[in-house]
Formats: C-alpha cells, sequence, structure tokens
C-alpha cells in the first residue's frame, strides 16, 4: 500500500501524478522533451539509459515499464534491452552506448563521481556535447523518478503484460493522466 | 571547467539551461511549483529541505544557493537554516519539520528505504499526506538537480556573497534565463 492516498489500482507515477498533477505537469512534460523530444540519442537509446538507471536503483515500475518502451521502440529483436540489464559489457550495442552507460552510471550513484576520463572516453567513441548532457540528465531525472515512485511506496505491478501495454503507451510519448480516467 | 561546452561564468543549472533550454524550461517549472507553488509546507521550510537534501549530496552549488534562499525566506534571525545543516537533532524547528527531514534523508538514499515507521513518525507530529507527498518529491527532485549539476561539473562560485544574491533572486520565484543574459 502507498504511503499517502493515492487512487487504488492505478500503477507506479500515475497515481502520484494524478494526487498532484500541479507538479505531474512539469515531471510529464520533462519526459516528453527528454525522451521523445530531439536529440542525438534516439528514444530507444534514452529509454534505455532510464531503464538501466532504473535497474541500478533497484526501482521495479521504473525499469520494467522502460525497459518495456525501449523493446518497443528498438523492435528488439536482438534482445537489446535484456543484454543491457543482464551485462553492458557484453551486450550487442556501440561502444559509444556503453561509454554513456557508465557516464549514466556513475551519476546513478553521485554527479561528483563523473570523472574527466569517463568523459573522454565518451568522446574518443564519438560522443559530443548533447549526447553527454542528455545522458547526464537521463540518469539524474531517473534517480528522481525511481525515489519518487518508491518513497512513496506507489504500487508496482507484477504481471510482465502490464508493461508490455505500458510500454506501447508510452513509446509513443509522454501524455499527463487526467483525474477521470 | 565543466565537461560540455556552457558560457564561460555563468554558475551551475543556470549555464546547463542555457546550454539546452527545451529542458530546463520543465526543470524551472518545476522547481517554481514544487518550491513555491500552493503548499501546506512555507517555501522557507521546502527549500529548507532542498538545502538539506543537496548537503547530504555534497553538492555545493545547490547547498548554497537553496541555503541562501531558506535564509532569505525564514528572515533567519534564528539561524536555522545553519543549524539544520549542522544537525537536525538540535536545531530550532518543529516536530513535524524534523520527521519530514527524517524522510528527505531517507529519500537522499533511496526511495525503498522510506519505512511505514517514518511516514507514521511525520504523522504523528502532525503531518498529512500532502506535507509527506511535497518533503518526498522535493528530496527526489534534488537527488536529480545534485547530480545534473555535479555530473557536468558545471561551475560552483565560492564567494558567499555571490550565493547571498543569488537567494534574494530565488526567493521571489525560479524564471528561466534567457539565452541573451
Amino acid at each position: 500500500m502507498a504511503h499517502i492516498n493515492v487512487p487504488e489500482g492505478v500503477p507506479g507515477i500515475r497515481s502520484l501524478v494524478l494526487f498532484r498533477p500541479e507538479t505531474g505537469k512539469p515531471l510529464y512534460d520533462l519526459a516528453q522533451v527528454l525522451l521523445r523530444g530531439e536529440s542525438p540519442l534516439s528514444p530507444a537509446e534514452r529509454e534505455l539509459i532510464a531503464a538501466y538507471v532504473s535497474s541500478r536503483n533497484h526501482c521495479g515500475f521504473c525499469m520494467n515499464s522502460h525497459a518495456a518502451a525501449a523493446r518497443c521502440l528498438y523492435e528488439d529483436e536482438k534482445g537489446v534491452v535484456d543484454a543491457i540489464l543482464t551485462s553492458v559489457d557484453t551486450a550487442p550495442v556501440s561502444e559509444k552506448l556503453k561509454a554513456l552507460l557508465a557516464i549514466a552510471g556513475k551519476v546513478q550513484v553521485s554527479g561528483k563521481s563523473v570523472t574527466p576520463a569517463d568523459v573522454a572516453a565518451a568522446r574518443e567513441q564519438g560522443a559530443d556535447d548533447r549526447e553527454i548532457h542528455d545522458t547526464v540528465l537521463i540518469a539524474a531525472a531517473f534517480s528522481m523518478f525511481n525515489r519518487y515512485v518508491d518513497g512513496l511506496a506507489s504500487w508496482t505491478p507484477e504481471d510482465p503484460a502490464v508493461y508490455e501495454e505500458m510500454g506501447r503507451r508510452m513509446a509513443k510519448g509522454y501524455v499527463l493522466p487526467q483525474t477521470n480516467q
């Protein structure tokens, strides 16, 4: 049961933004521009970073939903998403994305743990300022979303089919749920 | 020097949102509604929670600027802000605010570390759902802002006078800086 009186049967952050739509709006706006807006990183790559950080924070709701969105966007025949969640080193993604995921992993621990060497390693693989910026902000934002969802003990469904449907919806974009939904 | 090419001489998050105003807008909107919008917690109390979480994350820019904003809003004759940053237990604030700061401290570590007992302790001191919600979201949001500011190694001024002036401006509200500023 959630720590506060949120709508029953509504999972994760959706229940929290129905409780407090005023803060929900900038949170959904941030997700939309950061994960779907213009960026040198594809929406699939950005969802993968979100799922990876959420996995490291053991946030089941965010990890499963953003992994589902990433699978949907990757048309994930190669199992990229599960490979990343198992081991970045051996996953079938570019060296550039691996270097960016290493930065995201540092940010998940602490902003200060990102070193000039981490950034140089990403640049050597071709990452530019915008890719580094967006990676750091996605990792920072999911350090927030994960804490919001779990800090209020919002409902985490266990049925994988729920996340598949959620991922298909999220792949289309982030729209603030309405109170009457 | 920052990890990416942001405007020189502009401190902290301001340099980052000038680099990327599209994501800056929802970030500033979130700060405005969460720290200045309608809430049972006063703007001073909310800035105090922000400074406290930033202190625990060793984010000098966010700690000093939000502590300055809190001092400004508290008209801090009693030294509440510095007392909280030294020791919550002995600080001259209500038991309710101490219980909420304990929750914020848990969120800073991990969302999952907030227990029903932490929430019950805050309720015993009179905290309601909205106060608990806003405390958790402020702590979660600063887990993001701190990582964003430090993860990109944005400039942290050292002169206390810079933060005093920043605190006076922030006390009036959060407005996205413009590129030509």
